[in-house]
């Protein structure tokens, strides 16, 4: 994720070479730009055709188009700031699960905290990775042979992590470290990291559906086809600037949402969720008291410092 | 459901047969431009009228149309996202009952892990078919023939099936294998269980307002047969092409949000119920070291894997 | 409730006649269509005035309007589909709670489940009428005389429904046959109950601002009067086929979002409360094993079976 | 807040004066009317101008602003109905705690059931002045000269009142006549009773950003200077008709969201606070069986009854 | 936050200097007409080109622009009300927590009663300075030496006053001045507060993705440099207003919606966190009768005085 200062215009625009989705949006609006010249060199002079197209049936298709694509970037912000929601969530829940351990278990018991401690910890790298690619055991803190082996035979690791933390809490209670009374909310916390990590997966495998994805792109192409005859004979070559100019307002507004549909990726403009994982490992060891593992964050020039 | 990848435009359009509904948008934007040649031919060559339409009316009841079809679409899509969260919501649910009963449960308890494990997956099962066309009991699993005969003689067999469910908790709770503490959250899951049906119910139950719907389909019909005749005269036979794209714009807005309204059947964006429910039978098998019940997945090409 | 399938154009636009608001949706255009046919013949042939009103200001306010209007659906629809929300709210909480009474309750405890089943069922069955006109104590089930008198001395027939399910809850819980930790649940449903009932009366009694009502319908008014004006000098007689549409596309969408805006009722796109509540009383006392109880739902033809 | 019937179109307009916003907007667009009248008179007649401006540039200008205004509309409806939503919440909550409080307290326990109704009800009155300007004593309930001097000491009435409810509940817990399962319930009312004062608070003390609001009022003012201008030429005196409406439909928008945005004071369209509080204080009596304490509940003609 | 009464236009438009972004919104404009004068002059007087853009174009990609722009007004206001209601959840916590611990412990317990409010009160001055640059130790309370240290070696200041307050209820809850049932509840505010916290700093540290800032900006700038060419013909030098009029349309949005958007600073729409959290110390120390810590709310001119 890119930071940058909102109110600092000419540098914002200066930079914009940093988002690889504008970039990509100045590339084909040039394209776009070459094959309209091409084609009004064709009908003005070789064709010498007279086209009179009204532009206002342009007009109103254009605004029907852009009522769309705003509603297309209303789903695909949301899915977005769902998604930053439910990592801060995971950040909430992994505060305050450490927070409640951190007061249940007396200073000794240093295995127990420990071990929730790499376990929450866990959780976030695994999956952060889990909605990228699937989860690499090699990211993971502290695992041992034993362990190592059982995870590799594990299809879903981030539910083994959890099944792992709900087993030793069930354990805690039983034996007596912690009451009935606050085993509810660690539960409760356990039950928050499987409903986040359930929602992750949800926006992760369920784009804008197929049939909206498909019309709208065709309706941009085919309006941008037409677009041109609309407006050669009043505009001459200027049409080529205009065209280029509309096609580059809704050209962006759909990209720039499918780049935002998955959150979870590396693209720029998704989530720093390797930067969350790595705030909430360190959060949870500060919390717990176990400051040697708290590592240096390394400051990523022009990208987001997360909590 | 459709899987692509949304960032390849071309091999998105060129596979948009796969969409019923593109097809469908497609055929009646034909049959619009055949109706539409026939009647130019008509007043232009048989009858030469000279109609003088304002186009700016067109534009007007076009935009009106269209704010229209976005609240059509914006609803529509709310009860297919919200159709989605549900489904998601039964993962999760499913997922934290399996893993409180695997810590609550000692591992020789196989009677009982195996009850929660068949029950919790058959819930899934029951649900998707309960939401299409009725319960097929075939398709739950490891029926015994007394259970068998239950079932059939329910109306409402997911309520059957979370009412056993209840009931063996309550027994559990009971013979003091689980505390009353513990009883709570798992009480918590199954009142999440109903709730999670009833929300589906309700949006497979109630479509949007008739009055809204008819409305909508006699203002695209009345508008596409008037506006030839606003375009006739200035454009000629071109007057063809741009009623097809304009009624494609509207068409495709109204025939996409029906298809997604009611998003728990089988067309081709409908939701993935029947892979989300097998999903849940192997991660509650899984969770429960119930190994070998767990089903291969059968990866159907072009369909979506849900986690 | 019009039950239809969206599917069928020609079928769902050829019963129009069974929604009352389409019916006077259509009445009140034709009439508008004789005004301004009236309005037109005065002005061309008696007064032939020759009025110049240039139509962008006419497009300019009817996009005005139309958002506005927008507005108004999308205020008047949340209404309606957040009382669909509550009364599945109401079948799920019935539900719920029957299950959760039928697994504390022994299967002899029939006085108890009966009294349960008797009271969850009329409270939606008091709450359906409640929205309407007032309860009317003989679609109550099972009252006994002593109860029909008491019943008739209260103001607030749900809440005191409500109110004796609280009295037993309590009096179990007091002789142990239900668990202080089993009556959580069972009293956050009737909470749930209370909520349910406070939110459907909210939506009952607070339409839309008065203002918002006059500004609107004052402006639909004002802008139908003075629209021929603006379209007669260039379209003629024409204009009053344009008027009528125009009209039809405004005064649609207003009168519906009235008629969906209290959706208690007994309109045609009004809510099926009364078959949710038949629906309630069945499924409790099938879950409750009081099968003599349960009565067959008639099918009505046309309207939808809930479930 | 003024009570009418929606689908009575010609008795709501002939009753606009009821709403002072109403006639406000009518003042105020008369008077742009004159002032558009001798501007108009002016520029043709003594200066003989001829101004040329395009009226499509001032189409763009009011789609922009509508949009606009619709956003600042949605805003300020979202406060008002989030309002009336909080105060539904204190009438659900209130009638839940009298609830629970009766099931709990025997019959003869006067005293505590006097105090829980006394204190449910002069919540909701204080909270009711609270929200206007200040809360006066002499309006409250039952208040003995001791706690008047108590209150009299107090900044804020409203937290006062549910510290009493918050020391009695935790009395009666402590002495053993509420246990601890009971206690929760009761707690989490008084908890929401202190949020929901909180989110009427917020409400109150919150309107929309001051740049917004000077924003929207500048542009509306420029935007009536400039509009005539754009009009005369070719519409001549009909200006002064078309400058009004399109006035109107801007100012409209404008003060009817200003009225709407704090629901709390005695406008027109403010929520029935005072009655929802006399409802929630005979609701409480009723529900606690102290019928005596149970007011007539005076109808004012053309104001809403709450339940 | 500056305050102001919505009612008077008159004294608001007035006043628009004490709003630094409007007084931006005014200057950027006035620089907008500046350069369109010189370039219309050039255009005009020097080089007498005859450019005939047809303004249909511009009003096209004006709507489209609008359009965007509601939708980034909305995102970002959506992210100032969020932080609103997150500090009106933090007051309505810290009042509940306070009145909980009020009603639990004896009237002696000075020291325990001292303890709560004072990290009560710091965590909302430490939260506060945490979203705008770091917490300045010298802003919170009653520190004293050995805590100044332990503060000073602490990153995340706010997460360490809830571990304090976590094992100081832990605490008590061990040496039974708490019972477990009350523990629950006050446990629940704890994480409240985590969950607030970390919301602000989702808000605070995720701005609009970076790619819709770029394209918005570059967007505007495009439009405001060609939209003279499409009205210099036929306005000639009322073309500078015109461009001004529309620029101040767009821009303003734009930049309000910038504001707005990081609500926690000391901008003049930023929200009144200073005076929220002097608000939630005076009332906690008034709740827990610790009057004498109970600061006089000095009321700065023109400053929202928050409950």
């Amino acid at each position: 994720m890119v930071i940058y200062d909102n109110k600092e215009w000419i540098e914002t625009i200066v930079n914009f070479y940093r988002s690889y989705i504008i970039r990509q949006i100045f590339r084909s609006t040039l394209l776009v730009g070459l094959i309209t010249a091409v084609l009004s060199f064709i009908v003005m002079e070789v064709l010498q055709l007279q086209i009179k197209f009204h532009s206002n049936v342009f007009s109103l298709l254009g605004i029907v188009l852009s009522i769309l694509l705003v509603f297309r970037t209303n789903t695909a912000y949301d899915r977005w700031w769902e998604g930053r929601k439910l990592w801060g969530g995971l950040v909430n829940n992994s505060r305050n699960m450490a927070l409640m351990v951190h007061s249940l278990l007396e200073g000794q018991a240093t295995e127990d905290r420990n071990f929730y401690a790499k376990h929450i910890a866990n959780f976030a790298i695994a999956m952060k990775e889990h909605l990228r690619k699937g989860v690499k055991l090699e990211e993971l803190h502290h695992l041992d042979p034993v362990e190592q082996k059982i995870y590799q035979s594990r299809q879903h690791i981030p539910n083994h992590i959890i099944s792992q933390l709900y087993e030793r809490t069930q354990q805690l209670q039983k034996n007596g470290t912690i009451s009935g009374y606050d085993a509810i909310p660690l539960k409760t916390h356990l039950q928050a990291f499987t409903d986040i990590l359930g929602a992750c997966e949800r926006i992760k495998k369920t784009p804008i559906p197929f049939s909206y994805s498909i019309y709208i792109k065709t309706f941009i192409m085919l309006y941008t086809v037409i677009l041109p005859f609309g407006l050669l004979e009043e505009f001459g070559y200027y049409t080529i600037l205009l065209v280029m100019f509309i096609f580059y307002a809704f050209i962006g507004v759909e990209l720039m949402a499918e780049e935002i549909e998955d959150p979870f990726g590396l693209d720029c403009n998704d989530l720093p969720t390797g930067n969350i994982a790595t705030t909430i490992k360190n959060n949870t060891y500060e919390i717990l008291c176990l400051y040697a593992e708290v590592e240096k964050e390394d400051e990523k020039e022009l990208y987001e410092k997360v909590f």
